[in-house]
């Protein structure tokens, strides 16, 4: 069977149901192969199954033979679906970065504070981790075996994510709202508490979406304000007792 | 040649200074083979070469042969410095937890107040980081593979170094330094903060352990002290904007 490649096309990701999964799992025998109705809907649960697996074995550690017994293909059927293994990774990185990207250019329209903007742009990421965490933790952890212009494609959405954001942190500290740090540095602490919370949904914090927002936001807001507290004695104090 | 297992020996880690991997790369000849001299020297310079390759391809995507090409040792030999694959991740975590917990038990036995300990530790775990971010990085991607007795020391290890931060976290919230919420929801985001450093470092946001210590914990402290600005408004407004 030869492999003809076709465009890659990320969709907005979203979870399958047991009713897709159920047509999905049963094709009709009869059907012409190639891109039927079914098509698209078993397709998503490849990529579903291959990023299970990523998760639980790493990207390099799962083999095309892992990939064809996990999803009771053949190895032709399922390039058909994938395209190739690295394409499987772009799919995920999509699932995850495409509707961020998007809710993030909505809430950037909006005439709002950059704190309401951060705020809902916070909760958007908590809760797209919450829905799909194995998608965010192959994304974060093995985002590294993409090449060429799949690299550079990647590092384009990662960035069209991280400006905006960068851009409301400087609306922050122009409005006084967040203390004239460099916004980077700022910035980046926004993006690490809430990068690492794929982790703690595994480890059972117990907390929702919402919820955990709100109280990040708060850290993050009060922290990034002029100091409410002396400091300057702790950092005294460090000083003399650093090793 | 018969592999014979010794003790495992978590060493407080340190880099290889040139002259050791001078010395190590050129083992005399004539020495009888075991544990001479230059055996521990070479064994640290073994694991640093697993810990580089492990955090370009991955635990599960390096293999023997890529460890024997490239140490330049035949698989008996390697063994006899290795003990297994997974002993490699045993030592590497040691590496990256025993000097923090080591530090962490020094600082807890001070006389000061639970902020100065906290930012004295924040210090010692991004000093970590910034020494030997190989080892964070495959410390907190490979973790889950190890097993059985590997395992529970590992999470037994990492439990001795969260408990104390966990009641430093209470003492705070005790004097009323932290607000009152979960202490595990407080130090989780001090954890998630810093361990995201490992990234940061190396997209060369140009910072030291120092800088970013009193920027991350000028962040959480008053992130964590009673709200400085209002922040009711901005939680209506995002409850109206949500999705």
């Amino acid at each position: 069977m030869v492999w003809q490649p076709g465009p890659t096309r990320p969709r907005r990701g979203r979870a399958v149901t047991t009713d897709e999964r159920t047509a999905a799992a049963a094709p009709r025998r009869g059907r012409p192969q190639g891109h039927g109705p079914g098509f698209e809907t078993r397709r998503d649960e490849v990529i579903d199954i291959a990023t299970t697996l990523f998760a639980e074995r790493g990207y390099s550690g799962t083999s095309v033979s892992d990939l064809t017994a996990a999803t009771g293909m053949g190895k032709g059927a399922l390039y058909r679906y994938i395209e190739s293994k690295e394409n499987l990774l772009v799919e995920i990185s999509a699932r995850v970065m495409t509707p961020l990207v998007e809710r993030t250019r909505e809430v950037c329209a909006l005439e709002e504070s950059p704190l309401v903007k951060l705020r809902l742009i916070s909760e958007a990421i908590l809760a797209g981790i919450a829905e799909r965490p194995d998608y965010v933790w192959v994304y974060e952890h093995d985002y590294r075996y993409l090449t060429g212009t799949n690299r550079t494609r990647f590092l384009a959405q990662r960035s069209a994510f991280e400006q905006p954001l960068l851009e409301l942190g400087r609306e922050a500290v122009a409005q006084g709202l967040f203390r004239d740090t460099d916004v980077r540095l700022l910035m980046f602490q926004f993006f690490s508490l809430h990068k690492q919370v794929a982790q703690w949904f595994h480890r059972g914090g117990g907390w929702g979406p919402e919820e955990l927002s709100r109280e990040y936001c708060r850290t993050l807001f009060n922290g990034f304000a002029a100091d409410s507290a002396d400091l300057a004695a702790v950092e005294r104090r460090a000083a003399e007792l650093r090793p």
